[in-house]
């Protein structure tokens, strides 16, 4: 380890709840001078770290807070990016590293996981991804849409259990519609399904349904979407895939 | 909630380090009176919780185990069944809902997310998953291997970060290497990919390599591999997937 790098940490919240956060995640967060990050990401840690600076910048502007946080770090400060669930799961793990190419100084970024909505979502639901599964996001701000739809062919092409995030947007209110759509040409329609909103925070919501139905549901982008494998069944209300023991 | 209902803990605990677990999976552990699990990661516990009862049953048995847990729960304890990393992700969470039809008894089963090995690895290696990812365990106890070889072809059509578990144990050191061989039918043998061992735990180590390289590398049962998409770079000497902010 370079003793003249400067550390900054790269912190995954986990789903917002301060019980949900790892004892690692807080030793960092106590030990900042500055946090940054989104306002909304921020909003969830001012009852406990109101006293600390806070730093942000606007939603499309992750580059600026990036540089924001090599700035201040080269001022002396030790600096903490914070973001919900996982940095490094469509979190800003990989863009501090991209960034860190611009600067003359030597950095060293500390990511320090959290947990994801996928693993949070799925613990409401039950288990729906207890055997191999994908992610996807259907953000199409920094993805083609195009790609996107590759990725839900190929996520039903093999039989994984999926997990969706950014499901829906003002703008994007249709994609999961058009998801569902796209796996319904290789699942069948009444493939269990679920999703939760607002994981770990007020207001949690779940359901667990089919295929088709979640084809029609309303959802927004505090939601994550969960599409089961070709073995996934619905017991007592809870969305289980077996990892196969039984057998 | 049927209050007549009797809950039972599945928890996470994250890779085994005391500073990677929840503080909800602390407090349900706090408040169990029996912890059930496999031996290795009850040992984990015991510098903390050695003064509870702790219960297991060998590898192999998980049926029996998730048994223990509701005929002790029926007794009338606090039980929490105790999994290494994520409870949801291949751990013993739906076994337990499986399990559970057995019984007349009605069980409240509640899955206490951890921090799994694809997001406590991938913070080690620096940001491999930061896009859509595929997790995809080698382990064949469970699944047929025909099954295991369509999901790496199908993440590998779909240009997915992926991270690998169970690539090997002592029946099975060359699964790695077949994997790898199928992934290099559609992926350049120069794609960025890594591995961590003993995450979280006592001798972590971790490396970064091409596919080509991570084909014929030693790793053991303790290993998490990650395979990059054909965005991944490598930043001083971290994997990084973009998420495309640069843009």
């Amino acid at each position: 380890m370079n003793e003249n790098k400067r550390i900054i940490h790269v912190i995954g919240m986990g789903p917002g709840s301060d019980d949900m956060i790892t004892k690692e995640a807080k030793d960092a967060l106590d030990q900042s001078d500055v946090l940054i990050g989104y306002n909304v990401y921020l909003d969830l840690l001012r009852d406990n770290y109101g006293y600390k600076e806070m730093l942000s910048t606007p939603m499309k502007q992750e580059v600026e807070r990036c540089r924001m946080c090599f700035e201040e770090t080269i001022k002396g400060k030790r600096v903490s990016m914070v973001c919900s669930g996982d940095a490094g799961i469509y979190g800003m793990a990989s863009i501090m590293f991209e960034i860190s190419e611009e600067y003359e100084e030597e950095f060293e970024i500390k990511v320090i996981p959290g947990i994801t909505a996928a693993t949070s979502g799925a613990a409401v639901l039950g288990a729906p991804l207890n055997h191999d599964f994908c992610v996807i996001s259907l953000s199409d701000l920094l993805t083609p849409w195009e790609k996107i739809e590759k990725r839900l062919r190929a996520a039903a092409e093999g039989d994984f259990a999926i997990s969706i995030y950014n499901p829906s947007s003002k703008k994007r209110h249709d994609y999961l519609k058009r998801a569902c759509e796209i796996l319904m040409e290789s699942i069948e329609d009444d493939r269990p399904c679920g999703y939760v909103k607002n994981i770990g925070r007020e207001g949690t919501e779940c359901k667990v349904c089919t295929l088709r139905e979640l084809s029609v549901e309303e959802v927004d982008m505090f939601t994550t979407v969960f599409v089961g494998n070709s073995q996934t069944r619905i017991i007592d209300g809870k969305l289980v895939t077996p990892r196969g023991y039984k057998r």
